[in-house]
């Protein structure tokens, strides 16, 4: 049972299909030839390459020329802060508008940005950590040429920005305008015209290494991967072929399966959310009125999140406490810790549902984790 | 007819293979998680990708933990370069020795170094554009911590350099040595302990889209994507998984299939090359005397480059003009006029030749360009 689809949705049924027809020695896609050589072999690669290009652009509801395709979300995130920043401020430096709750690779580039002499201002945040226009508009105010880097969904609480909004802001500012997508992508529409957009296909059920970063046609981006002419020289190196395919299949999947399954996926988690509310001690966090769908952050108290996860696993549950991409690092989760406080941190446990779950697992697991935390409790206790 | 070699491998039978058994709905692998996730779903990933690593260390005669995933050839060599500079220079500048021999990839990290006031220098070439280990220690005279950015084998026209003696001047200068191992892998033994080494899955039969740095053990190194503890921190974001289980096919294929086969290549091409020099007007370029066994770089008088390639494609035979990395910017080969100069450049054609390659299809080429040649130059005469 996977309740973890926001660190990498399961593989789609029809990505599949497409990655081993790909493969497949009579298709002559991935046989021979690299994308960019001028030659038969060559060309055959490219119009594979192009075709997916146009299904991301697709989704993303942008043109084919905006797509730059990466190596996954944390390249596209990274590309998208540090390329546009280098641009904005010529590299001397400017004012950086981000929140405590971005992804690691976007709190990175900021980091970097910070180290290169960029002034970073943190959105105060709202009710349960919304991210506001206002706010964003309030740090920006007396600022040249900004860099605003937000997300539109947040990873793993959930909260879901006003991405429109944003842009009316950050335009009155003439601030750019980075937004992390990797959470929004197939939930929402996207064609909110911001500078840079980034997408991951792994979160949509296409392979892992497989991404995008929009860039809006005529804003400038400094390639942070540089070698060749590729992607138009905003990402040097011979593109994933493979992972492109298996991207495209994913975009057109969940493109023609439309919005209106969210509605289900947010009555499973509302369910899930009360049945795991009925556990005395337990909390949800993040902004309840913008949540994403398929996001669940909840809390027990007493009850470290790490362990929650642990015995979930043993039972065949798969849950996280925060970003995958944080796994290992044994720090409490940033995200939590700016909402709701070191203790909510240490116990925040995720649960990620998406495309395939089912009310009978959300069943299992509302069953199962009472116990768990009272066995945890009790443990601790002695 | 695929005489592109250096641009990308075919696609090996064992490559075919591993992807689609990795892409089995039985196998699981492929399936469901994010390789960072410590439940169990994540850790079959997780297993995959170590599993995948595994096969390329002993491929290049290195331990597992000194291998860093990267998306290709080209990350692995700015990512060599940029991030070994930032340690050795701690982001003040320094002096960099390099060739301009190298690689689009390699020049762009050793330009974007320049822009930060490094002081960059080209290494003497010698016959044929020879880099030797003399010449190196040369340019490194005077240095303290200087970085050096090298191949192993030319991309384009083959040459060899002696990796060996070039680690014996670099210790002795107290710098540091990245190689660019792309075009040796799988021609060479490469246990020589330099500090970084760029490698490239899809040039050894793999998908495209894989490679890694080998970082040498206490070699400290700066990620250039950063985001989560991925790679041990030295390269951000969620692993190409299909395409590191792709490379690690390839890899073991490369190693179980030993050095013994290059002598056979250099057979064929040997061949190639005597019967394209009796084409009037023909020139072979590069280091007669140290040179990769699947690389000829020919150019006929008169004739320019782009349209042999053109006639050649005509004719179901893909060959190039140089690293497919720089197609598309109609800019003679720079590795050919620094060796040979603009004439030479402008008329360069590589073929490249590889795992596959056939006596019968050497005879065709060799029987085609004769005809391909002195048509063009009719034409042009007119």
């Amino acid at each position: 049972m996977y309740f973890d689809h926001n660190a990498g949705a399961p593989l789609l049924d029809e990505v599949r299909a497409a990655l081993a027809e790909a493969l497949a020695p009579e298709s002559g896609v991935l046989g021979v030839g690299n994308p960019s050589s001028i030659h038969g072999a060559g060309r055959r690669v490219r119009d594979a390459v192009e075709r997916a290009r146009a299904e991301i652009a697709l989704l993303a509801g942008v043109d084919e020329g905006e797509v730059v395709l990466t190596s996954g979300g944390t390249e596209a995130c990274q590309l998208g802060v540090l390329g546009l920043a280098r641009v904005v401020a010529g590299g001397t430096g400017g004012v950086l508008v981000t929140s405590p709750l971005e992804h690691p690779c976007v709190v990175a580039a900021c980091a970097r940005l910070a180290g290169q002499g960029w002034e970073v201002r943190q959105v105060a945040l709202g009710e349960g950590g919304r991210v506001t226009a206002d706010a964003v508009a309030a740090a920006l105010a007396g600022t040249r040429r900004a860099l605003v880097a937000l997300s539109a969904v947040n990873h793993e609480v959930g909260n879901r920005t006003d991405v429109a909004a944003l842009v009316e802001v950050v335009r009155a500012a003439q601030a750019s305008l980075f937004v992390d997508a990797v959470q929004a992508a197939g939930k929402q529409r996207m064609g909110w015209g911001v500078d840079a957009l980034a997408l991951s296909g792994h979160k949509l059920g296409g392979p892992a290494g497989s991404g995008a970063l929009v860039v809006r046609r005529g804003v400038a981006l400094e390639a942070l991967v540089e070698g060749g002419k590729q992607e138009r020289g905003r990402r040097g190196g011979t593109e994933n072929v493979l992972g492109a395919i298996g991207f495209a299949a994913a975009a057109r999947a969940v493109r023609l399966r439309g919005l209106a399954w969210r509605k289900e996926l947010a009555r499973l988690r509302d369910e899930l959310q009360a049945r795991l509310l009925e556990i005395p001690g337990a909390r949800v966090v993040g902004d309840l009125a913008a949540r994403d769908e398929g996001t669940l952050s909840v809390g027990f108290a007493g009850a470290p999140g790490e362990v929650v996860v642990q015995s979930l696993d043993l039972e065949g549950v798969c849950v996280s406490t925060g970003a995958a991409c944080s796994s290992g690092t044994l720090e409490p989760s940033p995200v939590v810790r700016a909402i709701a406080g070191e203790a909510a941190a240490r116990e925040a446990v995720r649960l990620s549902l998406g495309w395939g779950t089912t009310a009978a697992e959300v069943e299992r697991v509302a069953g199962l984790l009472p116990a768990i935390v009272a066995r945890i409790r009790a443990a601790l206790a002695e």
